[in-house]
């Protein structure tokens, strides 16, 4: 069986383009269509044809449309959603926080609708998974470690939880909507486990 | 325009069924319609027909299929998901929220195939929260409110707030799977709150 010969991506004035800046291409188309339209419109297709690269090569890199959506979400973010790391916990995680529901504030949909498409899609579950929620939760768990480490927070904390009662609780507000999403919001997170919501609890 | 005269829901040996029954019959149908089939199975004739009561019944007494299948659901774990009121409000909340992570654990994949559905579909979305979550929300912050006037939760927590960091977190776990959803983390849920997660913030 013979395989067309792939078509070489080209930039005006150039040769063959390096696979990084093929690869950079294809998450920026990925991100775009995947911020405009929703997960759906994310095809190999579409991408291919925006970021001027051969489906071939999506198809080599990429197990699937989903898989290729959700890397492209997370390399779009991961500035924004960077874990600061100022040596004050409180105010680094407060200040990534204010930037995670200030994006939710401008992408809330878009995000609602890809993780409620993957409540009925298997692979796109699959890919929301491994290219998106392990490697976030890992994100936060890391800053969280170097906290411990540090002496500010409980030695004994289980630091998973952790992840869901904050962003964890953010999304619960864009997913089941009922109060604002906001960064006062935040601050209440953050308060209610770090002073601890018991009376005489208080550590500040 | 003549309306059809509505037939008689009838019961064997018995006459006209009263409102609260055919209601009662309604809800469970409806409630295990979603439950084995998800929420796009909820359809009017369908429930209907299980129920043994006329579509138009149905039609005056439910805006939509979504209102009437997210009121059943509320309905059918009513009992289940009740807040117990010992008076202590940390062992309370820890039997309320095993029972809600026991019941993720048979029905998980039903009720996240319904917030999901819920993400794309606007009628949806507006029965789930008006026919669930508020409801669910105003109990919990209902028991949240009597642990803080008798003095078990600090004057000034945001009790909306510790809705998100509590069943939010579940929820969370459910819709982006990474970690188990189960009792352990239930405790975790509760500790890293009541104990607060710094350094010397113990309250016990």
């Amino acid at each position: 069986m013979e395989h067309a010969p792939e078509p070489r991506a080209l930039k005006p004035g150039r040769g063959r383009r390096r696979a990084e800046d093929v690869r950079r291409a294809t998450l920026t188309a990925a991100a775009e269509l995947l911020l405009a339209e929703g997960v759906q419109a994310v095809t190999f297709a579409k991408v291919a044809a925006q970021a001027g690269v051969s489906k071939m090569t999506l198809y080599k890199w990429w197990p699937s449309p989903g898989a290729l959506a959700f890397e492209a979400y997370f390399t779009a973010f991961r500035e924004t959603l960077a874990f600061p790391d100022t040596g004050d916990v409180v105010r680094d995680l407060s200040e990534q926080l204010y930037a995670f529901v200030d994006l939710l504030g401008r992408n809330g949909p878009v995000v609602a609708g890809i993780i409620g498409a993957a409540q009925s899609d298997p692979d796109l579950a699959e890919a929301l998974s491994e290219r998106y929620v392990l490697q976030r939760r890992a994100l936060a768990v890391e800053r969280l470690t170097r906290a411990r480490e540090a002496g500010q927070l409980r030695a004994d904390v289980d630091l998973e939880s952790l992840v869901d009662q904050l962003w964890g609780a953010c999304y619960h507000r864009l997913l089941m909507p009922a109060q604002p999403l906001d960064r006062g919001f935040v601050d209440h997170l953050i308060g209610n486990l770090f002073r601890g919501i018991a009376p005489g609890g208080e550590a500040s």
